[in-house]
């Protein structure tokens, strides 16, 4: 498998999907909701999951970030945080604080349903993060992280640990472990169709002609 | 009636939603989820209209693009691409080549109730596209143009080939034939008192006063 | 209670609601739907209330905007109009002209739950608004203002006039008079807390004993 | 035109939608989401409307009710007071008083987008409600009518005091005065033309035959 | 207080409901999709609460229902369960079988945001079952108990274990224990006022003379 | 495999819901907003699918509703008409006259994403149909069948033209047909466990202890 640094500079999120679906797997994109705090970055990593539970009210003398703080601090090269959020509409379980103790061991971003806050700290930094809404609600007293490393749905979409996560301006895409070199490589080779074919649409020929020669659209 | 580039240049979308609502069309804006990929765009043209039906899964040996590319390869000068997604929220279905396409021949911008992807080579363009949200999941095995030149509801909002196209940074507005000359009168008349309007404000005039005079809000 | 000035210099959106949870009010955030035009405004003052009633069509004859206008020509230094929209995913009660008179006056923003048009206009005026969203539709014909400065639902929570309301890129919090200088008390303290915490995270220590050293997180 | 009471023994909702379908007017149908309280009602009557506002809490010293009182009070024989609830998922406008003292003046039930109350009382007293729901909130303190026989839009359709109102197991439709005469015509007709159709079917006719004769499915 | 099998005899959901708005408590009615299995189903009871987390599959070698189990084996005479399925739309945690234990140890009913499932056999044992919904989909694999007797949002209302719950036909509300003697005293007042309404409205008095009266509509 | 009769006389939604559970599908059930007609119903049967397109207006000239009649007049013994309708919350496009000629040629019942109309009449035929909703508006001008015998996605769930399909009052699931001989023999098997699960249960015997013997719930 082409190392990550080699993924991030030559593909794109709309290129792993069409593999996806070339490899019959149809749903792996996060939905339109889910969006990059900053539309510039480009993350990729493997997948760390932490499943929510909703809570109502904080239960004094417990800590209510205990599991959430075991995902952080194990936190290795390249991973990237997937936060299910459970209630994604009301918490904003990601803001500075993670990002800098994340950033700090070497994540490669954060995805998560729910909302995020400290944007403008966190953009300073250069962390990608990709979210499900803007929002200063911390999760504290709302939800709780009861399980990490176990398979979740993320806005949806399955995610375990280890799978290949990619995402840009255009979203966000899931790549199952098992069907990973597969899809790389038909996205490799897919690139190189869709430079012909625009060139040749660029060059004024018929969108019908350029797809009966290429099957790109 | 005054050409497309005068409109472009004096008008703008809530002042033509305003005209619209004085001649009894209050359902011609589309609704706010519909955004421009660049807010600086301004699109003035004429509505080509797609509508699609939901697949689910590509049926090998056809060509799932078929009438999709004959209404792109049909575009003339002026022409807005409208597509009627029917699943907004799961399909993709412009991006930068169908843009390219549709550059080359002219077309003022495009218009979707569904999803936009390749999104900084399409601002790269400067290629007006006015979408229901950013993701990467291609039409192909999830939706398929079944008609074109017919009327659709884009978003919910009537479209008609023909029908006059505006849209800038407010949003997007459907002028349809019938009332189109009409509701162009209007609008240049209302910019003209809606500058003075604006005038007295900024003297500090009261609200009331200045609205008492000149009957705009 | 410090002045505005130095509450908008000194504190953030995020902080004020960890401060609101840890008194017990935990339903004091605008949802994430609700979003600044411009991410760089932070809007700090006190609410003036405006309950909108849907309306299907103008009344010849009638002034549709009767109350909207007392209000905005009652609008005192450091105010800030919260209109509760009612059917706020269809109308823009909130545009140019209405930023301009409140400017004017001395309105600090304008919050409300339906949608904001001209926003191109309105943000060269660094004016801060918050919206539920961007689109051309007048209020006229579609809703009309029957009650001012009473309490009202602005996109669920709860606002009175004479409350303190808090904008930033993060969104909005509304702190009621009653625990405001409690609140206020609360997160001078803790924004102190977070400063310590920030830099031994950055330092590379462990989340877990940052947050057992701070409890903060 | 037919009297009430034979519009009510000889038509029904479906043929009714049809015939308005018919003369161009598509959008006359209450969406699903309105049920009888009970199936076996038909309702069918003349529109007497009711806008209400939002309101968050009740203010003391004045009287929540006092337009829908007036508006209860004047009602005529064969009138249907229609309530349009603004948020219609929190009140619950309508109750076994209400029926009570409707069904006193001769009403001929009622419609509402909110929810209703004391369902098995109304049921007893075989007085048709449409509703939008079932739930015990009242409306003081959350909603407060503002506006008595003006236009409004009950769940999405627009209905005006005199307009012709039809409700039975299948829904609710609204028929407006300018069209009632030629659509009650087309009702009338239609109805010999399905019991033909009927009959062929049942007779084991190919459904594309008899459509070929009779035009009707 | 009076015994639950008197509050069940004499008071309504909507006269708890009403009297919970006269001690300033307006948020206690469960919504409107919330439904009796039985419309003639009374429910009166205690709750006892459980919390749903989201799973994605089961993961083989561990008990799924461990602490649902402990829960409805802990039941006490006039006990009413109550689920906060998180997923509430995907999953029917509530069952025969659940019904059958639960009756056996004299629990008063069942209360989940969630739906349920074996809806005839349920209804058989006249067992009350106040529901989200309708379906076949088994908990499994779909969502796990992971706290029992904690305050949960049940469809967005607070309940806590030992909170007051009434059902009916027209809904279910939740009455915390600390208003719980001043509520029922303000029903049992309640329903005397609403029974000379009632007959003075069938006499034909004026609604509005009634109400001035009587302070009760 | 037990004959359809078999099926239908032993079987439940929920029983086979568990079981494709169990061989790893738990996407099988549709969601809980579709229901029977008449709960009484149980239909048993293989589907046939129809997929809506939605039209604005009805184009004059043309059959709207020519395929679906080549569907419904190509029905054999113990067939289900699946119809994937599109935008399902506006159009019914089954009624009286579709349930009579797809009684007439045997089929098992009828289901559907969009509404139903002339309910009273269908239950009086003791016709099965599983719907989204009941309303009275025509499918045609609002949305026309495009393909047939493709697969589709009916509310949500992927239904292919001869999957079995079972509805009982507890909902809908589809069974596929590359599982079915192991998903029948599970659910045969499975509803003996039921059986003896229950009886302990209603003997008093503790939830832990029956479901640790069978694994049951």
């Amino acid at each position: 498998m082409p190392p990550l640094a080699e993924i991030r500079r030559a593909l794109f999120a709309s290129v792993l999907s069409d593999c996806l679906d070339a490899v019959g797997l149809m749903d792996q994109a996060l939905p339109t909701r889910i969006r990059p705090l900053d539309e510039a970055s480009v993350m990729v990593g493997r997948a760390r999951t932490a499943q929510f539970m909703e809570v109502d009210g904080h239960v004094a003398g417990t800590n209510p970030y205990e599991l959430e703080i075991a995902l952080i601090d194990s936190l290795q090269q390249g991973d990237i945080p997937v936060f299910a959020c459970s209630n994604p509409a009301r918490i904003a379980p990601w803001g500075e604080l993670l990002s800098t103790a994340a950033q700090v061991r070497g994540a490669a971003g954060a995805l998560m349903d729910g909302a995020v806050r400290d944007i403008k700290a966190i953009r300073a930094m250069n962390f990608p993060v990709f979210h499900g809404g803007i929002g200063p609600l911390d999760s504290k007293g709302r939800g709780r992280v009861m399980a990490i490393d176990l398979p979740v749905r993320c806005a949806g979409v399955k995610v375990a640990s280890g799978d290949l996560i990619f995402g840009d301006a255009d979203g966000v895409v899931v790549v199952p472990q098992a069907v990973e070199s597969a899809v790389l490589e038909l996205a490799f080779d897919k690139i190189k169709g869709e430079k012909r074919t625009l060139d040749e649409l660029r060059a004024g020929e018929k969108l019908g002609d350029v797809f009966a020669k290429y099957g790109i659209l």
